[in-house]
């Protein structure tokens, strides 16, 4: 009967400092997102199978967890996918839900279903989890957190502005100093594309130069090539590669290479426009940095792209991302719906914190003192000083079990020890006596004899 | 292209008023969950489908949620199963992970999975989604929330004692005040069955008996007759439908119905245990009730069984349940590890909190004042008075269109207006003259011309 336990792979169990953890880093983006005005909403964890599938390219769909339909489900299959074994083509007649796969598509539907009850422009944000059907590796599961602001129904670059104090705001609150936000726009990449004679061939030249930094200026070049950039075309990319010195400087350069696209002169206005706020506001400890190679793979940005990098030293991948999205609830219908917003990666910001011990000591807000337990008599005056404790708000407990023996009293010493209890309270024959609590502190030994209002007094 | 959003039957969207009250009910559940030193733990959506199926009976196994198999799934396929168009026997080849359908089992496969560090006894809790494929009806759902504390690893009544006052407590603190929880233990019932002659036939006796409050005493013993019960057992079962009184009278009743039963008598002695302790240290604002009659349709409980009721006058089943389990974790190979637990209802808390006007007035937490946008200049002024206000904890936002004409004003007010932000905020040209900030309160009109200073001040 008896089973090995496991769980998928590509999951967790989260254990109590874990969790503790965790939810450290989601309330302080939950209560930057508040402070800034965005909203909560949740989506549920499936959705209709039509609602996600196409959405995220042909390998996004195959990535999405599908949900088996309930009861006789072959009753209603494809006869012809069935006789020729096609799990591709049986797929949409024996699964009609999917696990979300993101919470950018979930919210488009949520804004198309609830149009009429919401009040434009909408802040929202999410933190819910996600799931993927990716192969798993070192941080990558799947079955993992997004934390998103989008606002929608506005143009106005100052949602720009604010996302930039936002970013700056969470990675400041949570004391992850010197993070870089990384700033691009679709435009200027489509004016680069324009001006090197690759307008056919965006996204295959954004896919490129999106690799920059993990494949190199080489190899970069040879996959432009190789998609069909001509090398003239390519030659005049190479100020780019070197771009380099202060926002402000890189933009007057980006001006004279973009000079003849009327796109590129666009991209270039809203980035200024966004830099000169924010070097008016100032940021925290985060620098805003124009990196004119950031194409981000998604393809439905068309304005703004933002990502963060993790402070210089910190081997670590983007920890967070986000953009400008001029039609995203089209695809449901609902036309000229411009949006923008951002995301943080969980996980990430998780191992970073943890690589530079930035969680703050108190995270786990752990028990502050256990009662011993030496008998149903003690016990009971133990749980009428815990009543008083837990009504001041003090966190404490009684060990369940009597001691009868020194065997049973050193196993709940241990106890108050292997949880990192900082106290232990003793009642006995003589504290029982003389109406008075034993105060034995963990780590010095130290031992004081207390009333009950000395107690609170002390834990409190 | 374009398609009519919907969402799965059985799920919902929340949302931002809706999630904070949800989140105000969490809060209060968890803050509770901790004063009494439970640790969080959070464990994957979905389990290997051996880990769930076979636990909840032929019935739950039906309504657990299946996630197919990424990729040619029917590669695998059991070959005769698929000719026969078995859905039932495929089911199991072609999926190989499932939803999880509640708390309690993932629990029991964390303990083991990790119990080498595990330090016992083991006070958990646990706030995630369950998914069930049950029909959807008026308040029930396939996707919900439970929250449930669980120890593991004594089999000390005081924690039944402290199950009852974490009860209190968190109704207490919810201001939901006169629950009853009633109490019972399977002792007793078992105790029961072997007075009235049903020994063999525990589970019909107890599944009949706690339909008791939904189809009455004689269809109860129609029931029970049909089950194959002796009339003269249910006979003997009369002075049980009559039982009432104080816990005490009732206790004393049944000690002479079960006078000749071991079990029963251990049932009593626990009650008893538990009743003089919560007599000892009082209740806030529950009633803990002996009803004889409540048995639970789970069939591991091995001890104590509580059930919540809200206070009288609001219709509604049961908003909390629990119960001790002797060997849950022996499905997994571990044993004697006993174990008993309460969950809260999130979803009918939520439905009798609204119908009492209970949540609190602030649990939206909103925005306390939308600063108008006059133009670039102006925002930008507003965007450093916001800086300054947020730093200080205020939440205030920017409307992110500049207003150009009349109607664009009262567009910006009517936004307010509509998401009851209770002061906006003006700075036009005399205000940028002055530099001061014109405070207007939405409800009563009054205007105040004041420093940045006063204006913190003010919205502090």
């Amino acid at each position: 009967m008896a089973q090995k336990p496991s769980i998928p792979k590509g999951t967790r169990d989260f254990n109590p400092e874990e969790v503790a953890k965790r939810n450290y880093i989601f309330e302080t983006i939950r209560s930057q997102f508040e402070l800034y005005g965005f909203q909560p909403i949740e989506t549920p964890s499936f959705e209709n199978s039509e609602t996600l599938m196409g959405k995220y390219g042909e390998e996004g769909d195959r990535l999405i967890f599908k949900i088996l339909n309930s009861g006789d489900f072959l009753n209603k299959v494809d006869e012809n996918a069935y006789i020729n074994k096609d799990s591709n083509k049986i797929t949409s007649s024996i699964s009609e839900k999917a696990l979300r796969y993101d919470l950018t598509v979930p919210f488009a539907r949520y804004v198309v279903q609830h149009q009429n009850d919401i009040e434009f422009p909408f802040k929202r944000y999410q933190i819910q989890p996600v799931w993927r059907a990716d192969r798993p590796q070192k941080g990558r599961f799947r079955e993992f957190y997004q934390c998103d602001a989008d606002v929608v129904g506005s143009k106005s670059l100052l949602q720009e502005v604010e996302f930039v104090q936002l970013y700056d705001a969470v990675f400041s609150a949570l004391k992850l100093e010197g993070v870089t936000i990384k700033i691009n726009n679709r435009k200027i990449l489509a004016g680069i594309a324009e001006v090197i004679g690759a307008e056919d061939k965006l996204i295959d030249f954004t896919v490129a130069l999106d690799k920059l930094d993990k494949i190199g200026e080489e190899k970069v070049k040879e996959e432009m090539l190789s998609k069909g950039i001509p090398q003239s075309g390519i030659e005049k990319l190479q100020p780019l590669f070197g771009l380099s010195g202060s926002f402000a400087s890189q933009i007057e350069e980006l001006k004279s290479i973009l000079s003849s696209s009327e796109q590129g002169k666009t991209g270039i206005e809203e980035l200024e426009f966004i830099n000169n706020a924010i070097t008016e506001l100032g940021l925290q400890t985060a620098t805003l940095q124009l990196d004119v190679t950031l194409a981000r793979g998604l393809n439905y940005y068309t304005g703004a792209i933002f990502e963060v990098a993790a402070p210089k030293g910190v081997e670590m991948g983007s920890i967070g991302g986000g953009g400008r999205y001029d039609d995203l609830t089209g695809i449901f219908g609902l036309k000229d719906m411009s949006g923008v917003g951002i995301s943080f990666g969980l996980d990430r910001i998780y191992l970073v914190l943890d690589a530079l011990n930035l969680f703050p000591e108190t995270v786990g807000n752990n028990v502050k003192a256990l009662f011993l337990n030496f008998g149903e008599k003690e016990a009971l005056v133990c749980l009428k000083a815990i009543k008083e404790l837990r009504s001041r708000g003090i966190k404490t407990e009684l060990y369940p079990d009597a001691s009868t023996s020194k065997k049973q009293f050193i196993k709940q010493m241990n106890h108050a020890n292997k949880r990192n209890i900082p106290n232990v309270i003793l009642v006995g024959e003589s504290e029982l006596q003389s109406n008075t609590f034993t105060l034995k502190q963990m780590d010095s030994g130290e031992q004081q004899q207390l009333s009950l209002e000395q107690l609170i007094e002390k834990l409190q």
